[in-house]
């Protein structure tokens, strides 16, 4: 059953800069006007997957039930990757099949995987290069005139995931690594307060305790807000999606400790 | 006739950082809170006119019957240059008379020209640097509000017009332009595929034979979409708009070929 | 009494890349769907509550009476600062209390400001890293959906607010400051009409006899628009929000004068 107001987010890497996003933008609001477009973010590095899949799991559960997420950081776009219709309990995804939903499959429930084959849900357009305009926007402008996802095309049993790496503990140590790093250079990790929890089982130290090691760079504690940081050295806390975080206040963590994605963080 | 839900696009060189675009949104849904406003782009380069027409000309067609684009360029804001209302049978324009509308009068039907004299449809501000805000934005949301074409000033028959070239074929070679780059460094050509069956006729080769020279690079045929292509090499397609593109798989080929607007290109 | 499209304003130094306004937003619509949601901007430098300010009030009040206007910059963000609620005679703002509202407390008029205590207007969320998403954004939403100011919480008499200079006349000179430098690198004072009327009276010169001095440099008279500027010279105009603006004619007078935010501004 289509709501009066449907909410659409777009998350790619198209930039802002050229046509590609207002293209897409066109083609929802020509099918249905009446569409709540919100952009999750279009600055996504050029084809970095994992930045997108990482970026949308931080977001997507925000957004009302019945919200369309579409991705599209595609570098296959035009071969033979799949396009996927995706349907949890609260929301639909719509994005190409290579792991850009691989959060998303991991955390959602009653998780329907499709691939969009019906043509009728794709715009009427030359070329290959454009399937965000041709068949991502259509695709979801059409769900939010009602469309049911069973006409998209048939279920599948094995969408693309990526690697993901769950932090461990091995030898009284807690490790993980950064999975993004924001616009103020700070350093977000995987580990999350039930790593810790583990960890204290086994360490017997309460949080104040703890050291991180970092980039060769050796934190000590976790403290409650940047505001309790000192300037020009790295500090440590658990930010407001539950993982820990390595800043420096009034600074960028990443420049100050040369870290980036896929880095190793020690918790001990 | 007004519809119940009215979109208007915007796009400048306006950048996203300051009030200019913000103001403009004000002004207009102060007038008319229904609108859906849509961002074309603010990152034109600073008065660059051209660029800015070429992106408006690749998008605008797939925007709801009705829609009233503003394109704000307007390096001539304050002086005598005229503030414009194009009418077409889809769409309304509204720009100020200095070509950024040249592709749409080339390529629309029933185009009526107006320059927009009603002072009503002007918002009472002091200063002169902000047409933007002060006339366009007001005149595009009274348009929404049902106001009549005719109500807004006299038809002209001259609008300013930007030189456009034709690509051409002369001794068996098709010789046209980049038009376009692209965040991602593409270098997008004003040759479509009709172009190409002009060569074809004259050359007696077909697509897969054609030599492409740009930069002082030479590429071999087209190839069917981006993952075709080989890394560190230029290789050419269609794109979707129905351009004929020159890429790097994931690289730049504006940075390679260290081309960019308005180099030649050969195809024979 | 909610109107049925309210309107809500985001200004922070968040950017656009990462997730964090996208997540506003989701926790808007998640209550109220009807929201329109306007970008002021989101790329205040960092932690830059001045500059935010400077903008905050350049554009809001061009806004339908009604809207609620959100502003995040908040280095203290999980400390004890206070999160404010300050209604006027046609505006809602909310935002943490720290100078931030500082020309609309100066400029607006039946000003009411409250802290923000009631915790039902919270997200209960985990961490305390991003109040824009946790506190800002819900609270801002259930005023569209008609929440009563004075259940946000207590009045307060005393909110930040930041020293804010005005340009005063000295010896036949007026001095200001340069209180903000747009994208293009045009220099933008606090000197207003009504100042220069003032140092009309007690220089006995007309606009066109007015000398300024900025960064070493000596610009005679005020031009009346962009176009009207010579190329590679610093001019000046008044701009159409009411100030004294240096500008270099299709060039950065940012760049030309080596000039920011804060630089001392003469009229003699």
């Amino acid at each position: 059953m289509p709501t009066a107001i449907s909410v659409v987010t777009l998350l790619t890497d198209f930039g802002t800069r050229d046509y590609f996003v207002a293209s897409m933008k066109g083609v929802i609001l020509n099918i249905n006007p009446q569409v709540r477009i919100v952009d999750l973010s279009h600055e996504i590095a050029p084809q970095q997957i994992g930045e997108a899949a990482y970026l949308l799991k931080s977001c997507y559960r925000y957004f009302p039930d019945g919200t369309v997420h579409v991705a599209v950081v595609d570098p296959g776009v035009g071969s033979a990757r799949r396009p996927l219709l995706v349907t949890t309990s609260r929301y639909f995804f719509i994005a190409p099949d290579n792991g850009l939903l691989s959060y998303v499959l991991d955390e959602e429930r009653q998780v329907d995987v499709r691939v969009i084959e019906n043509k009728q849900y794709r715009l009427d357009a030359e070329g290959t290069t454009f399937d965000g305009r041709d068949l991502f926007a259509p695709a979801a402008a059409w769900l939010t005139r009602g469309q049911a996802p069973g006409s998209y095309g048939r279920l599948i049993p094995n969408p693309v995931k990526l690697p993901i790496t769950e932090p461990a503990v091995r030898d009284k140590t807690l490790r993980g690594e950064i999975v993004y790093v924001d616009r103020y250079g700070n350093l977000i990790s995987n580990i999350t307060p039930l790593h810790l929890k583990e960890l204290q089982g086994v360490a017997r130290k309460s949080g104040d305790e703890f050291t991180i090691k970092l980039g060769g760079y050796v934190i000590e504690g976790l403290v409650g807000c940047y505001a309790d940081g000192e300037k020009l050295a790295p500090h440590a806390l658990i930010n407001s999606n539950g993982q820990v975080e390595v800043f420096v206040k009034e600074g960028s963590a990443a420049d100050l400790l040369k870290c980036g994605r896929g880095e190793t963080l020690e918790i001990f």
